[in-house]
């Protein structure tokens, strides 16, 4: 399938690619809400309209702003006007006639936009009644849009040119796709995202609050979240361990000459806090590189004390715009689930390759089995703007490569994606309902063991400098609480689970019974709670399902009597009575195996 | 045995307060050492010289300083002028006079603060040829002092007044006590203590490190302590877990507001790091409170929801001048084992009553079996200046001093001691040399949940206001990692110790047997290491003795044969060969009870 354009110039077209023919849909569908806000509120002026990501939006300038039911009718009105088959219709004009005739329309905007544009002519495409300042290309008439292709989605108040001291305007965004098939999918995929929205799900399951009040973006983890950040902690650090990691711990703030020795005093000032203490100054840490490379300078180093991997799960600080932050997802302040290895060019293949092992090992025991995988390489043409050595660049890129190659993985080459002090690897999981989330990322670093002048003494008696490679397996634990909340939509694998299982004494006369369970339960390491209220059964097993609790354990005169539970299920139902002995058994197992489904 | 003094009207009187005497037998002493240096080195101008606690100073104007080998001629110098028998001799004289005397010395300082002195009159003290200003009363004659019985001990730089923006004195410190007996053991203790600095140890034990360059006060840990401190949070997590407590998680930084509302803004802003994100002033948090504040308050509590009880260990940071940092011990950074309880009027006694056991639990599983009890109560006299009602205060003193009486705990009162939010319990462990520290506090709080307004709903149904307690156990880690340093002289209990053992293969062929035997051990949780070095026998176990490694495993042809160790303790010494199982079995065991010594 192709897509017939109409050009600035007037010439027709054809796009056969699907994202750019998607662009040009989706643009020429915000010219279409344009023109039917235009007829449904006279004296509204445009700002810009593009096509974006994953739809479109329009600004408008109306002070008195839109009403959530306005939604509608703008959808109707774009469709009524669709059914019309407009041209989309350019023209060229001189940058004179063209302010002449947005001035003469009130759209000061568009007259501000186009007195910044270089060259003496301009294109604009009129669609009806509407004239916009566009470069386009467009459809070429409204008759190739699916009256069922495209929906309104929401207004969001937003400022001129993105700078909040300008004045506001209102964002209408909505969405497109070529087909109606694809827009039905894709609204029920944000349907399904709604639901799991972390941000609604950490409320009601009681994890965590950010308020406005303390500071955006600052996470308050409350009893029900941090059991489930301890866990994730402990399941990491014993394996970091295992693996030959030591942890290390280093102060949240540090002078600043640690930040200017590293650089990122002067190219990452604007992301950092900085205060003084006595005449000094100070800054509370963006990263943790710095104070590993302390540690790591506290010593003499020999080859024989090579590699030496230190893992901190350490909190910083960043500095975002409010109008970013985003939940978990996006905070000013978020633990790293850090690591620094320090080795020898000779051990950089086998450090790479256990790397790798872990971040699968990682996504394996969170239930994620997709994920895509992006190597970031040096851009070939500008190799000068990159520090390092070509050897270094050559070695690195090859032991990513390699890792990736040997365990069969596939991976998209990012060219001139890397960073200037090195490659690196990201892996984006892809979660349960197909979205992806940035996961693990394996950085070089060829400048910081330059920069700090690390060294150790290799077996040449000679000093030489270490290769350094940063890396993160959950990024952030924040990040990750929030991915695993939209990926198991709140049901956590049980081994997760903050309370594994809840007893519903049937009355007043079992709850000794019910604490004898929970006894035998808790001396098993078992998160588990008793709810004895004075309500109904049903209400009790329905709002522990709402808490998506794995389990329910309803204990009556039979249960008492025969030393059973009578097991809910909170994903396949009842279950039955079973022995109280069998069922810990069983439960131990799915534990123990990490299960993401009892 | 009382002490003959003589006052600055020139009366004669005695002091039998043992405290009393020693400050004027110390003060009359410090006369003696500015006598001494004053012969020694003619054109040294005095500062002031008092008694303190374990001694006393002069502070000494004199530019080209004292070198380390002075001390002992200007203790020398101290004895040959105590054994002419000079008298104390006080004199009082005109303000007038006595400028013009200490003038025509060239004393500038005492000059200085002469001039400021009110009143007409004042009292100077002469011995020998040293005439100072001095309140006294001082010793009757220098022949009360038993040359044995003091010890110059150090210079240190000072600033006149103790400003920085003063001229730099040189201060030398003595000490002195009325036995030869008491300095002689004092000395001794200071000697042991000299072998205990945590800051040598932590450094010879690669167990953390502070920096100059990274800030005076803010701990790096290595590996090892990280291991230690990691053992401390996970022994003490699950104790708190298993006694009702709840974690929770909260930012280092955070808007102004909390601190104006909890008060720290107005009466603690001087030790507050403060800065600024956007337009708003935010807070690195100098205690946890307010954090878990906000997450009692992020939902509407019930009385079947108390007792709440909170735990972090939070990291806070506050500013305290560099020169009263002190290695692990004084820091502007560190982690609180904080903690908590919201809990009903009802529940007070049971809370406090838990939590003294916690205290009792804590103290015995880390070997310290000696400590004082100090209880701070109001100062009855002033009941206005202290918030909260006098039921409030009725019912948190008693129970308190239940808490203690019930347990057979004796105390000091300390009245007059409490600080204006309520009454509390400290606890100061003695260490294995005598030594107090401050350990575990026990705060009832009567303004923050008036200040936040906190609330639940009584069995009433109406709201009311729970009572708050802040208690901390170990006080802050870092602290405590150096008073466990100095107590065990750096030797830890097997089960806080970073490396359990060590094998020692006795040559190359017994490398494959001791990673057999490491595996064996770091499969049942042992932190163990191989010493693989080329190296003497000799050297390797002195080597491991000094970096107190509780266990040398010995692993030759015997060894790997008979599938032994010979095991060699570090306090006992040579234990001989033993089946790895049986070792293994032994050393679970010693772990498992946390014994001190194995």
């Amino acid at each position: 399938m192709s897509l017939k354009i109409k050009y600035a110039d007037g010439s027709i077209g054809e796009i056969a690619d699907e994202n750019a023919a998607l662009e040009v849909y989706r643009h020429s569908i915000s010219h279409l809400m344009a023109a039917a806000v235009n007829k449904l509120f006279p004296g509204t002026h445009l700002g810009i309209g593009p096509a974006i990501s994953d739809g479109f939006y329009y600004d408008f300038e109306r002070p008195e702003g839109f009403a959530e039911e306005d939604l509608a009718k703008i959808e109707n009105k774009m469709r009524e006007i669709a059914a019309q088959g407009l041209l989309y219709e350019p023209s060229m004009m001189s940058k004179d006639e063209a302010i002449a005739y947005f001035q003469g329309q009130g759209e000061h905007l568009k007259v501000e936009l186009i007195r910044e544009k270089a060259g003496e002519r301009l294109s604009c495409y009129r669609l009806g009644s509407l004239v916009d300042f566009c470069l386009g290309p467009h459809l070429y008439s409204t008759e190739q849009i699916h009256p069922e292709s495209f929906h309104v989605l929401s207004i969001a108040g937003s400022y001129w040119r993105g700078d909040e001291h300008n004045q506001q305007l209102q964002r209408i965004y909505g969405t497109a796709f070529l087909t109606p098939e694809a827009l039905s999918e894709y609204l029920k995929q944000i349907e399904e995202a709604k639901k799991r929205d972390h941000r609604k799900l950490g409320k009601d399951l009681d994890l965590f609050s950010i308020s406005e009040e303390a500071g955006p973006g600052l996470a308050f983890w409350h009893p029900k979240g941090t059991r489930v950040r301890l866990i994730i902690e402990d399941f990491l650090r014993k394996e970091l361990y295992r693996r030959g990691y030591e942890f290390v711990t280093t102060p949240h703030v540090a002078r600043d000459v640690l930040w200017r020795t590293s650089g990122h005093y002067d190219y990452y000032r604007q992301n950092m806090y900085v205060f003084n203490i006595d005449d000094d100054e100070f800054v509370i840490k963006p990263m943790n590189c710095p104070g590993h490379i302390q540690i790591y300078k506290s010593h003499m180093r020999s080859y024989r004390d090579l590699p030496i991997r230190y893992a901190e799960f350490g909190t910083v600080y960043r500095y975002e715009k409010s109008g970013v932050l985003h939940g978990m997802l996006r905070v000013r302040g978020f633990t790293q689930d850090d690591g620094h290895i320090f080795c020898t060019r000779d051990q950089v293949y086998g450090e790479i390759s256990d790397t790798m092992d872990l971040v699968l090992f990682i996504m394996q025991n969170f239930g994620f089995d997709q994920y895509k995988v992006e190597l970031s390489v040096r851009d070939e043409s500008k190799k000068g703007d990159y520090a390092g050595t070509e050897e270094d660049w050559r070695l690195a890129e090859e032991a990513l490569t390699e890792a990736l190659r040997s365990r069969g993985i596939g991976w998209k080459r990012m060219e001139g994606e890397a960073v200037f002090y090195g490659p690196k690897i990201d892996v984006k999981l892809i979660d349960a309902i197909g979205r992806p989330w940035q996961l693990s990322t394996i950085q070089f670093d060829f400048t910081l063991p330059k920069r700090f002048d690390l060294s150790y003494v290799a077996s040449d008696g000679l000093a030489h400098q270490p290769v350094m490679v940063h890396r993160a397996l959950l990024g952030s634990i924040e990040r990750f609480l929030g991915v695993l909340i939209e990926h198991y939509a709140g049901a956590f694998p049980i081994w997760l689970a903050p309370v594994q299982a809840v007893i519903i004494p049937i009355s007043e006369r079992h709850h000794e019974y019910a604490r004898q369970v929970m006894r035998r339960l808790v001396g098993a390491d078992l998160r588990v709670e008793i709810d004895g209220r004075n309500e109904k059964m049903g209400f009790k097993i329905r709002e522990a399902q709402n808490q998506k609790i794995p389990y329910m354990l309803i204990v009556g005169d039979k249960e008492s009597q025969s030393g059973e539970v009578s097991v809910r299920n909170r994903f396949l139902g009842d279950e039955g009575s079973q022995p109280l002995g069998g069922f810990l058994g069983k439960i131990e197992e799915f534990i123990k195996s990490r299960a993401v489904r009892p």
